[in-house]
């Protein structure tokens, strides 16, 4: 309901559920055998969840290797372009490499190399509400679409700001705090930003004065993102035919590079019987 | 064909392809999220193949996780008992631990814990040619089903004894020494067997000897075996239609293992639609 809410077409975009295509887990399994643990212990973006997780020697293996399985999402639909925030950087790296490794090794060309697609500097991967790393559903440091207008106010209010801007009078700092990087990126009145910042890093200008204003901000942005997704909430079970339409497309090109990988393995043992 | 000449028979015995039975690679992947990457590194019969095929740190992740795709496999027909050798027995400690995590993460007891069954005691697992560890194909010290009387004798011939029995007048150890080892699991005539072992132990019976002794006695085992093999090689094409309606019905469990399992863990998102 996210998606369609912020103008995902799905006659435009294939939308699916990724449980529901058996093929991303044959694909895993393969691509499992061409990745040393070594390497994945080495990826940096895994590195960083491990901590913040708090997983310490208790690391699934499915945690672990969830990097192949990203490899096998990219590459399940030979994807070109992938879209992601900067710290999903080492997933591609590690696509690129099994991709490489499998061509090489069963002699193919049939697996595609994604490149990563980034915001722009400054307008891509938002701080979570406490400043800290990214948002993050597992951090509780986030503001949802399906947030309600109260919510995020409240979420607003509480957002961490400069921690030693304790008097209104005092001067404030205005780099790493949170309310002016959402600011800068979603106030569409640039100088109205330029004037607050001034005023903060002086002194005189309250956190609940700009924390109010990003909130309006933010509901000028969120209100129809909002009124939308209600909309679907009300007939689920059509956003549910939607996503088994998605995922029945999905299936059907997930499946014929499957098919592709195990030519290519050798597996397809009962094709000399022509069924 | 192997499993053909020994006397499996694909009615009562469903004999199939492990990679064409997809569920298994789901079922693997729903698994590795009950277990944790020290818990894999533990595994003292995964520890003693890292060191045989001297992966170092360049342990693929695929093999690391091979006891989790073992539980796949067991799990997906609920096995209740598992024909293997001792050395085994470490997987299926590994299958139950899935089984029960499991049963008590989703609350459901569809899963069904394995027990081994075990060769008895002197009769299961042959060392390997060379005396040590086992008979393995990846270690190049197996006499196989499909080897002929030829191959079968030089094998035997060059079969590790008692290295210290130099001359044909010495003492030899019948302990240890792995053409007495096979004598004791094959030779029908026991009293041959231990006639032949005193002589040997009072010096005076050469190693050719005994070798030649027990050529025949696998001679008389292997002959049998090998030539209903050779009648199956001759119509290949219908050994892999058996693998083909074995694989059907291996399939036609392993889905509905993973119906059950997909339902334990909530993944049936469609059902709703009615579809």
């Amino acid at each position: 309901m996210d998606y369609l809410a912020v103008g995902l077409d799905p006659e435009k975009s294939t939308i699916y559920v990724q449980s529901q295509i058996p093929a991303l887990f044959e694909l895993t399994a393969y691509y499992m055998d061409l990745v040393t643990v070594a390497r994945l212990e080495r990826n940096p973006t895994v590195k960083t969840e491990i901590k913040q997780k708090n997983f310490k020697d208790s690391i699934p293996v499915g945690f672990l290797n969830y990097p192949v399985s990203q490899a096998a999402d990219i590459t399940a639909f030979k994807a070109t372009v992938v879209p992601v925030g900067d710290d999903q950087e080492p997933m591609l790296e590690q696509t690129r490499e099994i991709v490489r490794t499998f061509n090489r090794v069963y002699n193919t060309d049939i697996l595609v190399e994604p490149k990563g697609y980034f915001p722009p500097k400054g307008q891509g991967r938002l701080p979570g509400l406490d400043g800290n790393a990214k948002m993050s559903k597992s951090l509780g440091n986030a503001i949802y679409l399906s947030d309600d207008a109260k919510t995020v106010q409240k979420k607003v209010m509480s957002m961490y700001t400069d921690p030693n801007h304790i008097h209104i009078e005092d001067p404030g700092q205005v780099e790493g705090n949170t309310v002016f990087t959402y600011l800068d990126v979603f106030a569409p009145d640039k100088d109205k930003v330029a004037e607050l910042k001034e005023q903060y890093q002086k002194g005189g200008l309250g956190d609940v004065k700009i924390k109010r204003y990003l909130n309006k901000v933010l509901e000028e942005e969120l209100g129809p993102i909002r009124e939308r997704r209600e909309k679907f909430a009300q007939d689920p079970d059509a956003v549910y035919e939607m996503l088994l339409e998605g995922s029945k497309k999905a299936n059907e090109v997930a499946n014929q590079t499957l098919q592709e990988v195990r030519e290519a393995i050798g597996l397809n043992y009962f094709d000399r019987l022509n069924k």
